[in-house]
């Protein structure tokens, strides 16, 4: 039976103790957000794995970009809903609630884009994030050029296209392993 | 007109001077690959960007693992058929071919792998990756003991579940991008 | 212009004055639940409609049966889910989260009910609701034959069905026809 | 073993005897459609249910409209053509074929809409339907303004949202159960 | 405009006049089916492409066979189910409907083969067809094995997959070109 | 066990000897091609059907038409990659990369035609035959349109249906059976 501590269904427990500069980061995130993201806990068995994915994450998440910091987690939303991964519409749609101000946008995106109240750039570009879900090998030139038309530059389409391309991975990787949310989010930004 | 010198659809092109460890890393794969592969010409345009992909690959690819090499190339090249990236396929393809030193294994991964000769490990491991690729969100208990039944650790599921995974991410990107493959894979291996 | 105090992207306004009896029922409504549901005011510009949709709603969620009010919210909002009606699993999802005390297993629900924590007669009972709306042609005796080895009798299953089908009708119509939720479901019973 | 005289595969009798009005609404199926329906049968295990679902079907497909009640039929079999339901596509091919005089016409609805000789108007009225049933969440505002531009009042288009809608609950009630169509059908109106 | 006498959407008359066999041939047909069935009208604006047709679609319907010749005409209409292809299931649901005796089960297959009254070794060749029709990149050993189980031979198993292959072939030609049966099948065997 | 001489997983070995005219036929396939195909020899366990077969085939794709014989190997290895017919893509690949001289043109069609190099009228015909192995039953007069826009004639039209068709024909045949090709194949035209 698996331990219910552990953040996936896979036995891998974190390294015990964490190196010095794994453990600082820990606790920002518990400081900052009041947790460490079960996330992050599933990759701490092996911290060259946990570190190549936190810089990763970062880089497109935080970096300076032409897409908000909403706009990237709208984008994590669609692809979520599409894929239908628990983990990351726990705690992506919570981050959508928070930097929006508008817990009913969170849900909408969870539930059905495609109802919610978008302006057409941010229609663009999410319409852009579900195609590459759920049939990226259709994808051509107009597709692209319909950002473009929508206010997009080419860095931007780069990162809309990582940004989903992203959550495709960790989707994925979230519902192979069975991770489970942080309680924490349920409650955050209702 | 897009610069057809360009490895993508996007205008991004790369750094340059490329910063003297860029260089020196694509100077290796010129000299071991002989070439560069366009996906890391690709990301060249901000190294933060590249490094974090980078250092994501060589882990996933070429860490050490219950997984062998060739297993990894397997999974890429039956993620990308299901995706039906062009890039993955020539890319991996070429992989697969070399690894195994069968070149008729390469092209069945890219056509078709239920018709491939494959062991029952090799066969659980790419029903697994080819779940994950169509249908993440219906994997429940079952489909991991089925890996533990053929014989893989919980690191080994891990590994399995984060390579298919990474494949879901950068078919995604290359498709979206119009990544273009490096002529030299299509001759190798054959 | 649709004007956006209707409850549907189509122009229907309700009777004015409401029947008395419709009235006394919409009064009833504020009274007990805070607010008259939209869709009764969707219905409300032909009281012939509206009394036939009510007396089918009520007889399916209140009338007594085998399944339990939460039981059927469930199946309600699982069938929401695949269809991805914004209005359904709003309101059902309030539903859920307030008759089960645990509003973590209305937004599972609404996610994805395959890593709902489910004893066993509620994991047959919305498997069989979830075929019903992907793929009802394909039910056959054994699908019935689960339910049974499950614990339910033929009345249930009866009610199973009609609940499942109720709602894949109520979806498309929400759907069809842009019918927006009462902003008062999004807070309820998180 | 099921008795093959019950109208579903579900063991739930008639209520015996049926309450008199009922029975008289029995009696004039049987003489004015020279049977009683197996819908009906199936429901009046319990009158309560039955009355609900006969007063909602009567008011869909008889109440005054502006869809004619050929245009309510046709739609009824395009969506139980696209589910696949036997009991619906007997029933309601049936009619088809008699209130249009044109018995090639109920069988191309049942087989393909797309190649049926059908006015633009008719041709909209279907896509919608076909649309309800296959991807009901994709439904936005200008799938609304093409049945406007077809000449269909919000009026129609509610119903036809509420036709196409009421066959996606009864197709999958009917094979959720294995609903039987009577015999008689299956020779009117050749 | 095209001229509707002519059996499909192209401008391809039958060759003026035919050549005697091929008169010859239609002559017979119309002696015996009372018509030209429009399918060899459509090949006869090409003899060459015409006697191919036919060689092998009376090799594979009528040469001798462990299936009979309504076994064959029951996949045909299977697998045209699923295609949705207007003229095939007008022409073979007529044949099965005439070669059963059974009216009802030339509709049922048409409509779902799912729930026809079939006995054990003709639900495994249907189901069989209906892989080979959605998914026959899928077929294995174990779907092979379950014909075996059921009582084919090798020899029927090639016969199987060769008819419902050829209905694969046939119903996507006639989609293509919007060939019309022939007005004499739809009351045929009612 | 099957013996692995034969060309499929059906034991239906050749007929011994073969009449003079197959025999000398076969002899023509091993001087002008290096190897009999092994689809010829799954077929020659009846003589019949392999000359119905061969007699299909040659016309189709050697016979004069206004699609030259690239054109109709490239719809050929477009229709097995989207059913993923292992033997059709091994043969038919080669035929591109030989018949084009372009072997990256033959591997990029077994890929994703979608990125391949194409004029217009070669994507016209491609689309039009990937649509009618998806979805045939949605082609309508538009997409006909289409084709005779792009330029081609309705005798062409009729061959691209043809060719289309017939692979989506042999793809299941050889799927079904398991049908193996011939090693030669894999290197040549590299």
């Amino acid at each position: 039976m698996v331990d219910t501590a552990l953040p996936t269904a896979l036995n891998l427990p974190m390294v015990d103790p964490l190196p010095a500069p794994t453990q600082t980061y820990f606790d920002v995130c518990q400081d900052k957000l009041g947790m460490v993201p079960n996330v992050l806990r599933a990759y701490a068995f092996d911290i060259d794995k946990l570190d190549a994915f936190t810089a990763m994450y970062n880089n497109l998440m935080l970096a300076p970009s032409g897409l908000s910091k909403l706009d990237r987690e709208m984008i994590a939303v669609v692809v979520s809903s599409i894929n239908k991964c628990f983990y990351c519409l726990v705690a992506h749609g919570a981050a959508v609630r928070a930097l929006s101000g508008d817990p009913q946008l969170g849900e909408t995106l969870v539930m059905n884009y495609r109802v919610a109240d978008l302006d057409a750039r941010q229609r663009a570009m999410l319409d852009f994030a579900a195609q590459m879900t759920t049939a990226s090998a259709t994808i051509e030139d107009p597709h692209r050029a319909a950002l473009r038309d929508a206010g997009f530059t080419d860095h931007d389409i780069w990162d809309i296209a990582n940004v989903a391309g992203f959550f495709n991975m960790t989707n994925r990787v979230a519902s192979a392993t069975a991770m489970r949310p942080n309680d924490d989010y349920h409650a955050q930004a209702r």
